[in-house]
């Protein structure tokens, strides 16, 4: 018997995935996060750790279970507690308001469901106000590169938990950038859905209209898995909302050439000039990238960042935690308790002023994604220390927010990803920006960003904590050719590669996609200048030829899968002549839309089945 | 040479188009329309009439230009007094208030270039604040039906000048049922689109957030062709939304079956029995044309409705006209003014119960619309006197906003159509309302309940005004062709009209064209849920079944032809699974894309082609 294997140092998924391929155990996966907890030794992490036995024995079950194709079967993860897990005291980083709910929050239940393992409810500015990580009564997580820095907040322990390595991932939240700048201070990735698309049910409220749950982890492909489980519809939450049919997180295969848009020379605001460096050197990596740059004014924007925590939306915070305010404002932080009860002051006929400049920066929005794929902006402008914080509270923490406050009231969502490190240390971070549910256009760039900045960062380069190991965090795994708008169709035919009625194709906006072949249970016809391809055995029995005694046996076919917008197989379908048509073909793996051919039709056609497809047939018919 | 035809009586749509194809001129349109305002003799009707010569110098270019493919080509229309018309004042009945502007309104400016005659700007409540139309110095205009009555507000002059027969149509605006109650008042049409579909921009605020340019008409058919010219995008408006792809607001040739939602009947307020008894006549005429009607609780939409002038709403009024309230308080009708300056007292921590309550009914409003097709209500409890009016002017007008205030805020479309007499001659409406974006859902189910209002209307019930017109209008017109953008599919299945699948094609917005057989050269299969169809003979030879004698006779099925967004086609035929798929189907007269079947897929099925369709072998299966 061989030795199990370790349990990954970089738990990734993937390197979860393979750990567990190769033998390893979800209670090894728990025992190793334990160990990093103990060996961590941040006892401002977390609120509530769970106890390490807890740990195990939802561990234990786990591997009695076996995966049973869970997506995320033994992969430990971190909550916010701001969000519901039942059982455990939610308390917003304020005790005096903590309860104990008996349901989980959706998003921590199809994690659950999905196999994950929770260790804890991590640390947080109080209310999830703020955003650098101090603002709690537990205590100020360590930042995971550097002690001295600020942790990010408001999702400050969650963001630590994973820039420690601790887990793998990490639920946060996020209303004004508290699921991003945290996510630059640790060096890790930090995704922002779309608002409502996963649920909020079960979160403590900051602003309910705004208010997201995000995803930490080491890589964009692994915040896209997550939020491939957590994301969905719940009929209970009033501000979820249904994403478009066939949305979907993950990134195509690779980046499209993006049209990229990046904020006029003087709305870029730095901390100092090596900042200022790493910004110009993200977009020189987007560049080499095919990524076209362009210039945007996002002043707008930036004023409406403005509004967040000086208008009406302080206000909604203030409502959502309004008993508890004018019952027990002692037991509030004073610092957040400052900004809370301003919320009691403003006039309902200025708040409008707020709304309308939301609602035109809804539109500018429009107009700036009609033009462009992406926006590029610094996650913040730089990281501060501890000591610049407590220098100045409110000053330091507005600044944090100069580039992530106007995103959930424009309505976009927002993918943070590292972007390299200072001279002295500090991490640096950008973000890009799409509109609502455009999660798959943020990944596509966002991980060739992340994986260029891995190949262009010098060995030994980062500094200690997770910073050791962004060199080795490896490359997103090649993720599903397709992207959501967009349908595979299995061409056999004149449409394929280099062939006459391939331009029809390619016209529409189709992209090659792989060679394949269908399942045995084909076979092709000659109809002139097309092929005719006919199914002549249910795919549950292709060999089973005998059951009617003239058809015919299936054979496998060669074609080409290529991707096209779904909204153009309409306009290709109209230049299809009888007796073809587009209908599900059983591949060798899986299924695709495809040419078909009427039975009716090839009567008299020559059966050309053995040439094994059109490109073989065409090639023997004409050798030259 | 023959004389002249004159000017329709009844100036529909359909009915001043054969007067122009008959050779008239919409120089004597114009004329007529003149000659009805000086006959109507309102001196309250208009705020700003346009001068008769400029309305003929518009007319007689017209006429010198000819139609030019124009679809209101000579078509009189009124513009209520919030709505900018280039080169007349703009005083939303508050004559301080008022300026003239350069540019007309977007949906002025396209019913001019759609060839339209303006006869002038109309009254209305002050600063569109209003249901009842007596909240003018200008005065209030005259109820078309009885002067007893309110004319309904806030688009007062623009309902009766249409209910008058003045004009074919006219604008008006809707943020709590101003473009519905005075349709109930004056017996005719209102439709109020969805949010953001025709641009607010050159409109007076009420509730920027809540206003639509609304259109009053003598048909749903007439209401629609208007919004079809008006709707569409404003990049200079804040408030604009992208209609979907495929949107258009006319609806399909008959209703479908109708899933029809009521409220309960406890919340189902009359002003007096004869109003109830018309709201179940008008069920009773909807069940006749094959709506399967339920109840729901609307207790939440009702207290929402309550919402609108005592929430946070007043308050987005007041912002809209803080610096003239400020500053000319005096200038404001005294009722209005009490309302408005309420706004300015409101807390913004206390508005956010009244947001998370909208957003809570557009929540219910999605499952609601998810379970039924449309929600039937009353358009107000009754037809309130002008003496009813002056006694509670606050309660009896809040009064018929009873099933109006919520519609706007919880996002959904509207329309307003007739619903009969009371004994006393009181005119009562109906209202169906649909999920944004669905006016064509709307226009279907009340056309054909307006159709049969007509037909069912003992000839000479109605009162003077339009009343006497409404046994005239015609039934609507026979729907629109296929459009450039859009694809014929041939149903044959459970996609058909009121049959299970049927919501995969409307969601996608499919509207239905026709019924049709296919030319004899096909067999139909049960595959348990679904049929499938299968071409037996090529279409050159009908019946030629000797050439393989194991095949049967083709015959034709019956089946019915939708038109589908040709981008839609993609996004259908991805939830079609094997063995069906689209192809080229020969109908009785030329062929379209339909449902095809793998021959290898209906081994084992019965042959139901002697039933002749899906919908005869459905009704044999279970003929109870």
């Amino acid at each position: 018997m061989t030795n199990p294997p370790a349990p990954p140092a970089i738990p990734t998924l993937p390197a979860i995935a393979a750990y567990l391929a190769a033998g390893g155990s979800p209670v090894a996966l728990a025992e190793a996060a334990l160990d990093r907890i103990a060996a961590w030794d941040d006892p401002a992490l977390f609120i509530a750790p769970l106890p390490r036995e807890a740990v195990l024995a939802r561990a234990r079950q786990l591997a009695a279970e076996g995966p049973r194709g869970r997506p995320l079967y033994g992969v430990p993860f971190v909550v916010k507690d701001n969000i519901d897990l039942a059982g455990l005291p939610t308390t917003a980083a304020c005790p005096e308001y903590a309860y104990t709910p008996a349901e989980d929050a959706p998003a921590v239940a199809r994690l659950l469901a999905a196999g994950a393992i929770p260790l804890g409810k991590a640390n947080l500015d109080q209310f999830a106000t703020g955003l650098n990580g101090t603002r709690s009564p537990y205590g100020t997580p360590r930042n995971a590169l550097d002690p001295a820095l600020i942790p990010g907040g408001s999702s400050s322990g969650s963001a630590t938990a994973v820039g420690a390595g601790i887990a793998a991932f990490s639920l946060g939240t996020d209303t004004a950038g508290s699921g991003r700048v945290p996510a630059m201070l640790n060096n890790i990735v930090g995704l922002k859905p779309s608002l409502g698309l996963v649920p909020t049910r079960g979160v403590v409220p900051a602003c309910r209209s705004l208010d997201c749950v995000s995803v930490f982890a080491l890589t964009v492909a692994d915040a896209a898995a997550v939020l491939a489980v957590i994301a969905g519809p719940d009929p209970a939450d009033r501000y979820a909302r249904p994403a478009p049919a066939g949305w979907s997180p993950l990134p195509g295969a690779r980046p499209p050439v993006t049209r990229l848009a990046i904020p006029e020379t003087d709305q870029l605001a730095f901390d100092t000039p090596a900042d200022a460096a790493l910004f110009a050197a993200a977009l020189a990596r987007a560049e080499a990238l095919g990524a076209r740059i362009a210039r945007v004014d996002l002043a707008p924007f930036l004023a409406l960042a403005r509004r967040l925590y000086e208008g009406a939306w302080v206000a909604e915070r203030t409502a959502a935690l309004r008993g508890f305010l004018e019952t027990r404002p002692d037991a509030v932080h004073p610092v957040t308790r400052g900004i809370l009860e301003a919320g009691f002051r403003g006039r309902t006929v200025d708040a409008f002023d707020d709304f309308h400049a939301a609602a035109e920066a809804r539109r500018l929005a429009r107009d700036l994604f009609a033009a462009h794929d992406l926006l590029l902006v610094p996650t913040a402008p730089g990281a501060p220390t501890l000591a610049d914080l407590a220098a100045e509270p409110i000053a330091a923490n507005s600044r944090l927010g100069t580039y992530t406050n106007f995103v959930n009231i424009a309505d976009l969502s927002g993918l943070a990803i590292p972007a390299g490190f200072r001279p002295d240390g500090r991490p640096f971070g950008v973000t890009l920006l799409a509109p609502a549910f455009a999660e798959a256009r943020l990944g596509a760039l966002g991980a060739a960003l992340h994986a260029a900045l891995d190949a262009a960062a010098p060995a030994g380069t980062p500094p200690p904590g997770l910073g050791a190991m962004a060199g080795a965090v490896p490359a997103p795994p090649a993720p599903p050719p397709l992207r959501a708008d967009e349908t595979a169709l299995f061409c056999i035919g004149a449409h394929m590669a280099g062939l006459p009625l391939n331009p029809q194709v390619t016209a529409l906006g189709g992209r090659f996609l792989a060679e394949a072949r269908t399942a045995p249970c084909y076979r092709l016809y000659d109809l002139g200048a097309r092929p005719g391809l006919l199914r002549v055995a249910p795919r549950d029995r292709p060999g089973d030829d005998a059951v009617a005694g003239r058809r015919q046996a299936g054979a496998a076919i060669a074609g080409e899968l290529w991707a096209l917008p779904t909204a153009a197989i309409g306009a290709l379908l109209a230049q299809v002549p009888a007796p073809l048509g587009f209908g599900r073909v059983a591949l060798a793996e899986g299924e695709a839309l495809g040419f078909l051919c009427e039975a009716a039709g090839i009567e008299g056609a020559p059966d050309i089945t053995a040439t094994g497809g059109w490109r073989a047939y065409l090639t023997e018919k004409e050798p030259a």
